[in-house]
């Protein structure tokens, strides 16, 4: 068996980008026709074969679905994993994880390994670099070559495919109005920043809620985190940046925190200025996590259904493979078979625990 | 390209199990000659090659680490997959991750969907079942075939390969001695079942901590955790067994946890009895996860440096893996290059916080 040589070493070879090798096997415009011949006529001579997703689906089925995540230590993504592998292993199915690391090139390198006959479609989420540099090539290339992908959480209306959300806007505005609906004033919200869809989506959501109620949005009272830091780094910046926000915001009484972490954070900030939960300041967390529970005191959360998320996302991608399998018996056009793709929303629940009152 | 049978589909065929056919075609002697030969003309019909892995090996590197995992959903995991992430990209390798969910059928499926030209060799830790059976063909095989693995967490002598633990045994002893130096007289254990290295080793350590301090151990101040339960039937369960537990043994003083989620279990049970903690009950857990940091009061814990682990078993396989490949270029026997496999072992540090005085 001749050693196949990867995109990593195509690019090597030819010092150019990883994702500059794989747009042009790809015939993307944004490369110059120069570099694109180039880079084809390299991956010819190297037996690179850009189209051998399509030849290994028509000739046999691994049975095994590829899921691709930004992160690993996130209590979210277990719970989709864990969701997809149990509908998976019901339907017959083998599930196997690769690590974007919220990496732009790690996406496409995970991408080409996972595609390369190890499975018969994708569920995955999109990485932080790929959303901020708004470049999904590789998701349109994977998809035209006849392999499946089904994304949930982070998605972007450019990629065709079926989708699976949560309603961040709706939870969103569920858990602003309950702090609105129990007194509070003055609401702060920690975030992300905007580039991340769940983030804007869930600072829309806040906005909203203010704006139904006709209270004045304070721009003052967004505090935006930037998470684009190594983990450790930001766990040690985030507990100050909270802790100045609140020495500046006197007047806060009630927080709507993008996530888990952030919320208990606030709730951790909020006792060491002496002030008391839920009767000072009122807290809710998006993300209903192991912390949200065990935190003292419980924190009110919008539960996102990681599980549900994930059995929803293995149903539709096994539906899919199934039905492309029987089609491709009957000779059915392609065009007809990759219409109709679906947005599957997964409505959230407000848990009402101890942070609010 | 044919299409490759597996051993599930083999096992179908026949109406054995994939255990069976997976010893067979390692020509285990548990397997009747009768069966063996059934099997392996079965393979041989359908094109399958048990030593593809080693024919693979000799003719690429995939550059791509193969972790398999008992569960995702577990913090300690995911730390050690971070730690092998950064040594496998600092040294030009992607990783890719399986999961057995514990279950021993699942953990020979993943290991030949991903031996099977993905990767280059095994970073592991063993399922509960295969624990259980003591049932470890599928090892020996892949690493006759010429693929390495390297085990940690749980680890058993019978396999031979490299291996990373954590100090199990006298982690328990620092957190047992803590709890005594602080007065405690009546310490609880609460742990898994026996047939887990690590909680038998963590229950070795708590029995040795006793005995050095002349004190008695009781046999009713020590609560085994049926842990083979669903994740959520668990959960239910865990609080009334450990509410039972602190019920008829009124006089318990301390709390040694084997796991992060008995401990702060245990704390919320003391806290419902009208106990104080830490000047009633002291408790300490083993593994230093999220849940600790933000539990209130914050939890004492040993840790086991799971980062640390990861890393420590990536820099172990690609060693080998690069030594490896040296030494075939050098036409080395391979009965010298397997032998001196190492076991390194990753000392536990106490941290100290507010759950013991």
């Amino acid at each position: 068996m001749k050693r196949k040589i990867t995109l990593k070493q195509i690019a090597k070879e030819l010092d150019v980008s990883i994702s500059t090798v794989s747009k042009a096997l790809s015939n993307s415009k944004e490369i110059s026709e120069d570099t694109t011949q180039k880079i084809q006529a390299f991956a010819k001579l190297y037996n690179y074969r850009p189209n051998n997703i399509a030849l290994s689906l028509k000739n046999r089925k691994t049975k095994t679905i590829g899921i691709l995540i930004p992160e690993i230590v996130h209590h979210f993504f277990s719970t989709v994993i864990r969701g997809i592998e149990l509908v998976a292993n019901n339907r017959g199915y083998n599930v196997i994880v690769g690590l974007s690391n919220e990496s732009f090139t790690k996406e496409i390198i995970n991408m080409e390994m996972l595609a390369n006959g190890s499975i018969d479609g994708f569920i995955l989420s999109i990485s932080k670099e790929t959303l901020l540099k708004q470049d999904y090539h590789h998701f349109h290339a994977t998809i035209n070559q006849g392999m499946p992908i089904v994304l949930f959480d982070r998605v972007v209306n450019e990629v065709k495919c079926d989708k699976v959300v949560v309603d961040d806007f709706k939870g969103s505005v569920k858990a602003v109005n309950k702090l609105i609906s129990t007194g509070c004033k003055n609401i702060a919200l920690i975030t992300t920043m905007d580039y991340v869809s769940v983030g804007r989506l869930r600072t829309q959501g806040y906005l909203e809620a203010l704006q139904e109620h006709k209270m004045h949005a304070d721009s003052n009272l967004i505090l935006k985190i930037d998470d684009s830091l190594d983990v450790e780094d930001q766990l040690d910046n985030l507990e100050n940046e909270v802790e100045n926000f609140f020495k500046v915001n006197k007047k806060i009484d009630g927080v709507f925190a993008v996530n888990e972490l952030y919320a208990v954070t606030a709730m951790k900030v909020v006792r060491k200025l002496g002030l008391h939960i839920p009767n000072d300041v009122q807290v809710i967390g998006f993300t209903d996590g192991v912390l949200s529970k065990h935190a003292r005191p419980s924190l009110t959360t919008v539960s996102q259904h990681g599980q549900k998320i994930g059995e929803k996302a293995a149903d539709l991608l096994i539906d899919r493979l199934e039905r492309d399998e029987l089609e491709e018996a009957d000779y059915i056009e392609e065009s007809d078979r990759n219409e109709h793709f679906k947005t599957v929303v997964i409505e959230t629940a407000l848990i009402e625990r101890d942070s609010t009152k």
